[in-house]
C-alpha cells in the first residue's frame, strides 16, 4: 500500500450508486430495549420511518411473549402496518412454523429466520444446535415458498461469539450458503457483539464471497465498540450494497455498561450520503423519527448524527410548527 | 470495484506495523470542556496516560487566560510535567512568540502552531488572515529552530468550514506544504467540525500526498457525526500512520446538542489493535485514565469502547484494590 493511494478503494464506488438499508429498529432494536413500548407508538415509529423514505422495515417478531415481552403485540403491529398500505416491505422474525403461520395470519409478505454461526451461541440463545435450527427452518421455508413469501436469514456471531470467542469465516460462509440453498433470498451477516474490526470484516467477506454473490448478502454491524460504520465501509469495499441499521441505535441502552446497540441508521445514512451514494432517505425526517422514539423511551439518542443535527429543529418539525402557526 | 475485493485494501497493511498516536485530550480536549479542571487533576491525567503507554501528549496551550480560562495554568502544568521526567514527549500549543517563550521557560521541548485552511475560519477563530497567521508563526519557528525545539502544525477545517462550507483540497495541500517548508516536522490535518466522510478524506489526502510525504502528516478527526474512525481507516489506506485522538473523546460534551468531540483514543486503539497494528498502548489502562477524567468532569465517557469495557473493572483498578486489600 503506497502513499498516494494505489488501492482500488471505496472512493471508486460510483457516486449515485444505490445502497439499500434494512431498518431493524422496531424489531431488533425495541426487542432489546428494557422498556416495553405500546403498539400505537410502534405504529407511529414505523409511519415516521416510512415518511423518512425507508422502504424495508422489520416491524416485529413472532416469538413467545414469555421470553420477549417487548414483542408480545406482534399480531397487532403486523396487522396494522399491513392495513396501513404504506409503500415498502414490512417483515417479521419467525423462528418456527407456528410463528410463520401467525405472521401470515396478520398479513406478512416477508419473514426472517435467525441462525448462529457459533455452536455455543446457538445452543445458549436458541436452545438447539445449528443443524437443529436449520431443520426447524425447513417447514417455514417450505410454507413460504408455497405462499410466495420472501424469507431473509440472519446469521449471528459472524465476527465473534461471546462464549466461544473467534468464529471461523469458513463456518460463516458454509452456513450462509446452506441458508441460501434452502431458499433464503438474502443472508444478513451479523456482528452480534460488535467486536469486529475492518480487517476481520474484509477477511470474512472475502471467504463468503467465494461461495455466494454480494447481492444476496447484507451487513449487520453492532456499535458496541464504535466499529460498526468502519465495518460497513470495509464491506462496501468488498461489494456489499445492503446494510441493516436501527434508527437511534435502538437495541442497547447507551448509558448501560456493556450495551450492544445497533448501528444508528442516522450515522449510516450520513456517511453514505456524504459519499454520494443514494439511500432514498431524508436525513432530517429520519432524525425526527429517532427523536420520537427516544422521547418515548425517555432517553437521548446514542446517534452522533442525531445529536449534532438535533441542535437545529428538524425540517419536519418546522413544517409542523408553520402549519400550526406556532413559533416553536 | 468488484465483489470479492480487488482493492489493494487496508487489510494488506502489514500486521505488527506501528501506528503513532498523539494524545491531545489534556489540551484540545480540556480546552473545549465547559468545566475548568485543577492542575493537579491534569497532572494525574497525564501520569495515567503515560502509564497507559502514550508517548506523545499535548498537555496545555500558552494562550490568554482571558480567552481560554481552561488553560490558564499552562505554566504550572508544563513545568510539572517536564519535572516529572516521564518517558515520551510533551508538547504545548504556542500561537505566537510570547507563548513560545513562556512554554520554553516552563521547559517545553516541543510546541505546536495552529492554522486554518479556511480564510473565514482563520479570521473568526484566530482573528487574522491565513497569510497573517503564517507571518505570526515565523518568529516561533525561527526561535524553535535556534533552540532545537520541534514544531508541529495543526491545519483546521480541512474537510469543511462552519462558515464557508466546502474547503478545496488544493488549499489544504498548499498550506500544509508551506508549513512544512517553514520548518514544521509534522502537519496534523484536522476535520475540526467532523463533517468529513471517507471518500472526502481520501480525495483530500490524495491531493496532499502529491505535495508531501505521508510520514510528515497526521490525521485529526472529530467525531461530531460519528465519522472519525472510518476517516482514520481511509487515511490508513492512503498511507498515514499518525493520528491524533483524545482520551474519553474529551473536547465536546456528549450530551450537548451539536457537540464536537475528538475521536476517543480508546475507540482508535481498539480498531488498530483489532487490525494487528502496534500502538504501544494498554487499552485497559487507557480506559482507566478516561474513567478518571470523566469522574472529574462529572460525566460518562462518549467512548463506546470505554462503555463496553467499563462493564468489568480495569486491570489497573483491580491491581490497586489488591494492593489496598479491598474488595472493590
Amino acid at each position: 500500500m503506497s502513499p498516494g493511494g494505489t488501492s482500488a478503494g471505496t472512493d471508486r464506488l460510483p457516486a449515485q450508486e444505490r445502497v439499500r438499508i434494512v431498518e431493524v429498529g422496531p424489531r431488533d432494536g425495541l426487542q432489546n430495549e428494557p422498556t416495553v413500548i405500546d403498539s400505537a407508538v410502534k405504529l407511529e415509529l414505523v409511519r415516521r420511518l416510512v415518511g423518512a423514505g425507508l422502504r424495508q422495515i422489520e416491524v416485529t417478531a413472532f416469538v413467545s411473549p414469555r421470553w420477549v415481552p417487548q414483542m408480545a403485540d406482534h399480531q397487532t403491529v403486523m396487522a396494522q402496518v399491513m392495513s396501513a398500505a404504506w409503500p415498502g416491505g414490512f417483515s417479521a422474525l419467525t423462528p418456527n412454523l407456528q410463528g410463520y403461520q401467525a405472521a401470515r395470519a396478520a398479513g406478512a409478505q416477508e419473514v426472517a429466520v435467525f441462525a448462529a454461526a457459533s455452536e455455543d451461541f446457538s445452543r445458549r440463545n436458541i436452545n438447539c444446535s445449528i443443524e437443529e435450527s436449520l431443520q426447524r427452518f425447513r417447514p417455514v421455508l417450505q410454507a413460504a415458498h408455497e405462499d410466495g413469501v420472501a424469507v431473509r436469514a440472519y446469521v449471528s456471531c459472524v465476527l465473534g461469539c461471546p462464549y466461544a470467542g473467534a468464529v471461523a469465516p469458513a463456518a460463516v460462509a458454509d452456513l450462509a450458503e446452506r441458508l441460501r440453498d434452502m431458499g433464503c433470498y438474502e443472508i444478513s451477516l451479523g456482528d452480534t457483539i460488535g467486536v469486529g474490526t475492518p480487517d476481520k470484516t474484509r477477511r470474512l467477506l472475502e471467504q463468503v464471497l467465494r461461495q455466494l454473490p454480494a447481492d444476496c448478502l447484507a451487513g449487520h454491524f453492532h456499535d458496541t465498540y464504535g466499529q460498526a460504520l468502519v465495518n460497513v465501509y470495509a464491506a462496501l469495499d468488498c461489494g456489499l450494497r445492503t446494510f441493516d441499521a436501527a434508527v437511534a441505535g435502538l437495541g442497547g441502552c447507551p448509558y448501560a455498561a456493556g450495551a450492544s446497540g445497533n448501528l444508528a441508521t442516522e450515522d449510516l445514512v450520513y456517511m453514505l450520503q456524504g459519499m454520494g451514494l443514494q439511500t432514498g432517505v431524508d436525513l432530517d425526517r429520519l432524525v425526527d423519527a429517532g427523536a420520537y422514539i427516544c422521547g418515548q423511551l425517555g432517553r437521548r439518542s446514542p446517534s452522533r448524527v442525531a445529536r449534532a443535527l438535533g441542535a437545529r429543529p428538524a425540517k419536519a418539525e418546522i413544517a409542523n410548527q408553520q402549519k400550526q402557526g406556532g413559533t416553536g
